[in-house]
């Protein structure tokens, strides 16, 4: 898996922006653009936590520390053998991207807008299953990946306020127990977040979930 | 930068292959479908070579020692304060893929087969420039990225067969020196190649060029 959020920062906004300072919010680009990208590892592995987390050497901080650009190797190590390596990369130095890439053992999905959408009414990925190679490896077997279109209704904000309000709704009027989903997933990825904040810490020292 | 160079094996490649084979093509994955990877990066930096090389915690060695699947961080320092930095990721356990995507400061490309093309008669990259967001972040000011589309008029294996006869025959014809762009191309990607190799051997430590 490699999942990465990017974007370009304005000499303003590398000078003042709360996202800058160490007394403020402290953890820069990893809080706010890595934020996304462990979110998507999490999302994709089901919200199951890693085994470990290390920092890559490239972290790049201003002069108060506070991390700019950085990346991470997120291993997942099941006990039948089973693994799964997500690399992701943040940072606001480069231009604006959001890539995920997922390659399986027998399938490949490619999108290129997973935070902010292109446009609100659908969006995109490509889907290759099983690629081969043609006879004299002149081509591929499919021609092209397959792009799979998925149309929204509603964008993906008025989705989040619906969703709280059902939530709302359900304990005031039906007296259901607040919901642990996304408590749970926003605790996971603080978790995940906080693990490749103190392997940089560390030097790109493994940190053990 | 990122780029990938992924095939699914058969369970008689994994067990005998030459490339799985500690006495024989003992660079394993690294060596066949990492050249690729490395290549790439060089390709985009002019072949200059990386200031410093670290492979990622993520290795998959089979029981013979020989390397399925592994990642490097390549990072350029200049001396003027420019960086750059690459992740590459090579291995013969997932399904077939090659991607290859560079972020600048102003634009990004991305191409999903860059070893070998979907196609033999063109081939494209998606390529953003200066991506920004539209006012409330409800899209992108550039709807979808740019299509670049580069046709061929012969594939690439033509295209190499004709540049070794035109060299051949500079030498023959005209008693030109030997032509060093293509080897010193393979040297520095061998360099590049063992010093990944070296950092994997090192148990991941940063290895300098």
């Amino acid at each position: 898996m490699y999942s990465t959020s990017t974007t370009s920062s304005s000499p303003e906004f590398l000078e003042d922006d709360i996202r800058v300072k160490p007394n403020l919010d402290a953890l820069g680009a990893l809080g706010d653009t890595g934020w996304y990208c462990l979110g998507a590892v999490l999302w994709a592995k089901n919200y199951q936590l890693p085994t470990v987390v290390t920092a890559l050497p490239d972290v790049t901080k201003n002069s108060n520390g506070v991390i700019m650009s950085c990346s991470a190797s997120i291993q997942y190590r099941e006990p039948a053998g089973a693994k799964t390596d997500a690399i992701i990369h943040c940072s606001f130095l480069s231009n604006t991207s959001m890539d995920l890439v997922i390659t399986g053992s027998g399938g490949t999905l490619n999108l290129n807008d997973f935070i902010i959408p292109y446009e609100e009414s659908s969006a995109a990925f490509d889907f290759t299953l099983g690629a081969k190679f043609v006879e004299l490896h002149i081509g591929w077997n499919v021609m092209k990946p397959e792009k799979v279109v998925v149309n929204s209704e509603l964008p993906q904000e008025a989705l989040m306020v619906q969703e709280f309000a059902r939530l709302v709704q359900g304990i005031r009027a039906s007296a259901f127990p607040p919901d642990r989903t996304w408590p749970e997933i926003s605790r996971k990825t603080q978790m995940l977040l906080d693990a490749v904040k103190k392997s940089v810490d560390l030097g790109c020292k493994p940190v053990y979930l």
